[in-house]
């Protein structure tokens, strides 16, 4: 008998498919292979992209670094295709009954690693370290911007996620309202918070360590796990232990241990499911709110195992077919080799 | 300069591309191609099925026709791998913070046509109008089950759009409990008749007869409008004009002009996006709650042109290339000839 179950944050319910629960192997999916090919965000080829915004050179003694040329471990550019234009006051007006404004924003792509062959996965941890300093160099920047409300940032992995470019990378994009779903999940742990005094995903995090049945992995400072109610098979959620509602506000310490965090769910999730596509989304407060007692900031993380049919997009209502506790045994039986993760 | 539009019903934005808006002609999509081989939906094949629920037979003054044999012309069964089990008592139950309940409901697949070789939108529309007595004849037998909340009909046309059959059927799925996104659908239209007094359909309804400049085609009945804030491009909604709010509930009048209407808009489609991929919903009221002021059943359609990347899963908000006047535009153009939609 299948089940139905809740997210306890958003209160979405989701069927498990617990009969006919589908493993790895089940999936037919295509891993993701390199292509090669020219590409703008290797090293040679910085005229290619828009200025950079900013970027990380180790100095070594030499003359300063110049802008725009190789030498740079992340760098940061704006999107050639923003999604969202950066210039301009924000004008909201009406259009009758409805409502629109300008398409005030920024889009910008963090180039994770000058090597065209690495992956995220197959960074040492101190240089996934260094890509989560520059999500937060650019977030402390783009907080001063008063027209943001909100700063998102994400990750599309392959061609089956929706990446465009096969070099990693990630993106960023501030935008002048607050995303729907964003909004649904802190009110939801905002009415969590009324009626408990406690925050939900604080809640979460005691009871998963407790039942121990979803945790993937865990260290000093996060708690890796697929959650109760997922809507995909293999999405997995890494959690701050400690209360903490904006990304940008972790300590370095909290920093190091996430980009280890992110390493070995990222190399269990590719021997697992060879190399899928996936997506990666970091959730957090609204930028004019970043301190709160509600909310909890968290990634979550969706291999691209299965298409979503009219079904899912028509109505929030998912079929998932492998239960969190089945994809939570499989992730965690894989083992990372220590050198893999070495940082 | 992209302009960010707010759909009026749930209060989602959405970024609009008006620069470099996408053209039919600029996605990159396979059409729908048959692949032929066994198909348990074709006459002769009535056992390979779990037993029909209902059938149309043509009766010509014969022996009674029986039961799973050939001479149907549309035909109900179960869904030979269900997504909830029909059988037992809802039990609704805690696992520590955690709601869950077992996975009780019916999933039904109704086989709209009997020639394999026939799509939805290649069938004359008197046909068409079956498949929607037949929805209707589904909703009103499970409404009496009052283990349901909500019964979910979609189509899923095409394999990039979720079809596992190349056969043409649509999906019913009976709920015990309501969706997340039609539950939020209706809070919104509640919202919006408590300020208002009025139902915000049909002030769309009004204001896009009106304006015009998204309006892809209308009969007596029925209103086929981009919506001003689409998600997709080339999402496509038929709104019936009189106010009603579930689907069972309409007269044989609008079925009569519903499958006009379907029709319409499936073969424009069709022709402007080469036969592509696509999903069908019909969004209705609770069964519990079927007559009310509020809400107003309508259908939505999306044609399955773009991959989702990560960006719109974590955060309901979309990027729509194509701007929903463009889409209007290029649909309405379209002219379906009579012979192709004469019932």
């Amino acid at each position: 008998m299948p089940e139905l179950r809740k997210d306890p944050i958003v209160g979405r319910w989701v069927i498990i498919s617990t009969d006919r629960a589908k493993r790895p192997t089940d999936f037919t999916r295509e891993s993701v292979k390199m292509r090669g090919g020219f590409c703008p965000f290797c090293y040679g080829n910085e005229s290619k992209t828009p200025p950079e915004i900013q970027a990380y050179r180790p100095q070594n003694g030499g003359p300063p670094p110049q802008k725009d040329t190789p030498g740079w471990t992340v760098r940061v550019v704006p999107n050639k295709f923003p999604a969202l234009g950066i210039e301009g006051n924000l004008n909201r007006q009406a259009e009758g009954m409805f409502d629109k404004m300008n398409g005030i924003g920024a889009h910008e792509v963090i180039v994770e690693t000058n090597d065209h062959n690495a992956t995220l996965a197959t960074l040492p941890s101190k240089k996934i370290e260094d890509v989560l300093w520059a999500f937060r160099d650019r977030i402390l920047d783009l907080k001063k911007d008063k027209r943001f409300k909100y700063i998102l940032i994400f990750k599309n992995h392959g061609e089956a996620a929706g990446a465009t470019m096969e070099h990693a990378h990630s993106q960023l994009i501030a935008l002048p309202i607050v995303p729907i779903y964003v909004s649904e999940e802190i009110e939801g742990a905002k009415q969590y918070y009324i009626y408990k005094e406690r925050c939900v995903f604080c809640d979460i995090v005691q009871q998963e360590t407790e039942a121990d049945a979803r945790v993937v992995a865990e260290n000093e400072d996060f708690l890796t796990i697929a959650p109760y109610a997922p809507r995909f098979p293999f999405e997995t959620w890494i959690l701050p232990k400690q209360h903490e509602s904006a990304f940008e506000n972790s300590s370095s310490h909290m920093f190091e241990n996430l980009a280890k965090a992110i390493r070995v769910l990222l190399n269990k999730a590719d021997q697992v499911l060879d190399n899928p596509a996936y997506n990666l989304v970091i959730h957090s407060s609204p930028t004019q709110d970043s301190a709160n007692d509600h909310y909890h900031w968290h990634i979550e993380y969706v291999p691209k195992l299965t298409r979503t049919g009219g079904f899912e997009w028509g109505t929030g209502f998912y079929i998932n077919p492998t239960p969190p506790e089945e994809a939570a045994r499989f992730l965690r039986a894989a083992s990372v080799e220590e050198a893999a993760v070495a940082g």
